[in-house]
């Protein structure tokens, strides 16, 4: 089965937004192992709507349209599908009094009533996250889909009622697989697994780089579950054997998230100094829920005194070695533990550009120390990025640190 | 003249990475006042590029390609392009040698030479991020161009040889503004401007929703940059007239970059004491050049008894109205001026979510307070969003916050 996918909305033509129900539906559709030949986009016009829709009967068995299902005069997909399947739409009274639902604190605008119309001979997908429904169609082989155009109310009624639907029309499982790395790059990690990479067709590898990190999905197709996942454990296998060292999760989770279950299950309370990332790095731990169980307090030093007055750097070592050093990044993680409700002290000390570099220390240049009672450990290292990356790169490090040494407890 | 973009890349099908590259060109074009009527996507698929070209031929008078000019097999936008307008490919050897030139430390691989090869009467367009040169073909009333597809490659190439180029087919000039606003939510925004939104054609309106704000972009189509300037300032005057409490800025800058400068201008050193924040306030500060000059130090005070050790909350006040409360929240805004050197202090104190909500205090409840020496400004909000959100809410609720009181001084 042959799918097309045709996102409605001026505002895609001018490049006000962009796109992401396409890659969502498509990865989708990949993961059942639909093919998806072509993308269109096309604006809020019914006629080149309907040509369209024209051209996508004559090569694919499954369209799936996002946008046009709106209240406004603009939005005309449920139109131009219509007319091009030689349908006809009617009054649906329950979806009607499912929109003045929606509007109980307030007047129902009159044009909403439009979303209330429906295709002959359509199934309607409801829409838990606003008020225009969704319609599955089957029509002389096709299947049609229409679904609303905001992110979140397409993801919802697309995972939730046209998945399930389709999935029947896939031959075989697919699973994937996320490996999270850190501390390596994109290409750097390539390098170690090209061969892998350019000789797999099953399961594939793809890589996936953002700030710090990158992460490997491996994708295996199958006749069953049990199959596919043994596809997949030897595949990590293999990974494991070149990049063990990077990797710090087989579970789509973020750094922040496997180092606050380690220090929650270990039951170790922390702490941080921070100067160039400036809150950065607990503000991702307390992204966690729950956070407050793992952490106590954290100090933003950005001034030298604050790093002299709130955690005890000496004075002599800023003046000696600067405040971007070693040194005093061991000096602030220690000084944090002279509260004793914190049992893991750690600091990040830096020069996060574009301004601040001098001969010896180049924009980019982070020290961090992760610190306990008896022992410590310290990072250095450069990043060749932008002011916000060097900062993020910063604060992922520090957890990538973090791991290291509670593990090692 | 209507342009149409073709996007080749089976990865693209897959879901595998955003497109960006039809964002940016649809942009760029309707900056110049070329409308785009259709965006295709198409794999690496000679056959489907040869139909997608030939469909295009048919509804549009400029052709913009991205993708699939690589030295792979797969690759064959050139290929099919050719066939479909008629013409032959020929080996450049001046390409070829800027190509060996790229490769001056190692080998070229084989299968480079094949983006030396160069369609009849096209002009050449150079790659100065990379290997895969462009091409910009005249056929026939017809403009066709192909860039190479990394987004580095074709925003340098296109903005570089091909923005000028096009101007010319460009009949007026197009301005567009963006107006920043905080604090007011996408649809009540809309309601209050709804009038102006759906009557006006030039400029045109359009909003756009992110976490705790609304950036409002107008666009004015006229013969010359004074007039469509001119359009743009009415424009701006009504909208002042409807929503001016919550506009913060008239260029597109971020709040704290507007907070930066006004603190930086009135040379006032700042501190936060955060807590459900937990650093995200300061960290979005500190995202801004030389935030050094305005930022003292902050403290995150996650447990209760931070808040006392801390920024001297009275134990009592903690015992009576809890963490979350106005209470707390200005005495923890005025400990942090017992530092002489901070002269606005900041405090976030909220509940965060998903856990923690009691009977009286919902999820999203957050206190904020800025004082100074002599006076200080509370607020106070229930945000009803994630976690997430909510954090990200209240810090931008914050900059709100020290925006109003700064202009107030």
């Amino acid at each position: 089965m042959k799918a097309e996918i045709i996102c409605v909305g001026t505002e895609l033509l001018l490049g006000n937004i962009t796109n992401t129900n396409t890659k969502f539906l498509s990865q989708k559709l990949a993961e059942i192992g639909l093919d998806v030949y072509y993308q269109t986009t096309v604006g809020d016009n019914i006629e080149r709507i309907f040509d369209a829709t024209i051209n996508a009967l004559n090569r694919a068995d499954i369209l799936i349209y996002s946008g046009g299902l709106g209240p406004t005069e603009d939005d005309c997909t449920k139109e131009a599908v219509c007319k091009a399947l030689g349908r006809e739409c009617y009054l649906d009274n329950q979806i009607l009094e499912d929109i003045l639902k929606f509007f109980s604190n307030r007047k129902m605008p009159e044009s909403n009533k439009k979303q209330a119309y429906v295709p002959e001979n359509s199934e309607i997908l409801l829409n838990d996250m606003g008020t225009a429904p969704g319609f599955y169609i089957e029509a002389e082989n096709k299947i049609i889909i229409l679904l609303p155009g905001p992110p979140n109310e397409l993801t919802h009624m697309f995972s939730k009622y046209v998945l399930p639907k389709l999935s029947q029309y896939s031959g075989h499982t697919i699973k994937s697989r996320v490996i999270k790395t850190i501390d390596i790059g994109e290409s750097s990690l390539e390098e170690r697994i090209i061969d892998l990479i350019d000789t797999q067709t099953n399961p594939t590898i793809a890589t996936y780089a953002s700030s710090g990190q990158v992460d490997i999905r491996i994708t295996a197709k199958a006749d069953n579950t049990i199959q596919a996942d043994a596809l997949l454990d030897d595949m990590q296998n293999k990974l494991n054997k070149r990049i063990r060292q990077f990797i710090y999760s087989y579970s789509n989770e973020s750094i922040e998230e496997a180092v606050y279950k380690l220090l929650y299950n270990k039951n170790i309370r922390i702490g941080f100094c921070e100067s160039c990332t400036a809150g950065l790095a607990t503000s991702m731990l307390a992204s966690v829920p729950g956070a407050s169980k793992v952490l106590e307090r954290s100090y933003i030093t950005y001034s030298n005194l604050s790093k002299i007055e709130e955690v005890n750097v000496n004075k002599h070592t800023l003046d000696i070695y600067g405040a971007v050093s070693k040194e005093t990044a061991i000096e602030m993680a220690r000084g944090l533990l002279k509260n004793s409700a914190i049992d893991i002290g750690v600091s990040i000390t830096g020069i996060a550009g574009p301004t601040g570099e001098t001969k010896s220390k180049p924009n980019g240049l982070v020290y961090i120390c992760v610190a306990s009672r008896n022992k410590h450990l310290l990072g250095e290292k450069i990043f060749n990025s932008d002011r916000e990356n060097n900062r993020i790169r910063s604060a992922k490090l520090a957890f990538k640190l973090i791991r290291e040494f509670v593990l090692e407890l």
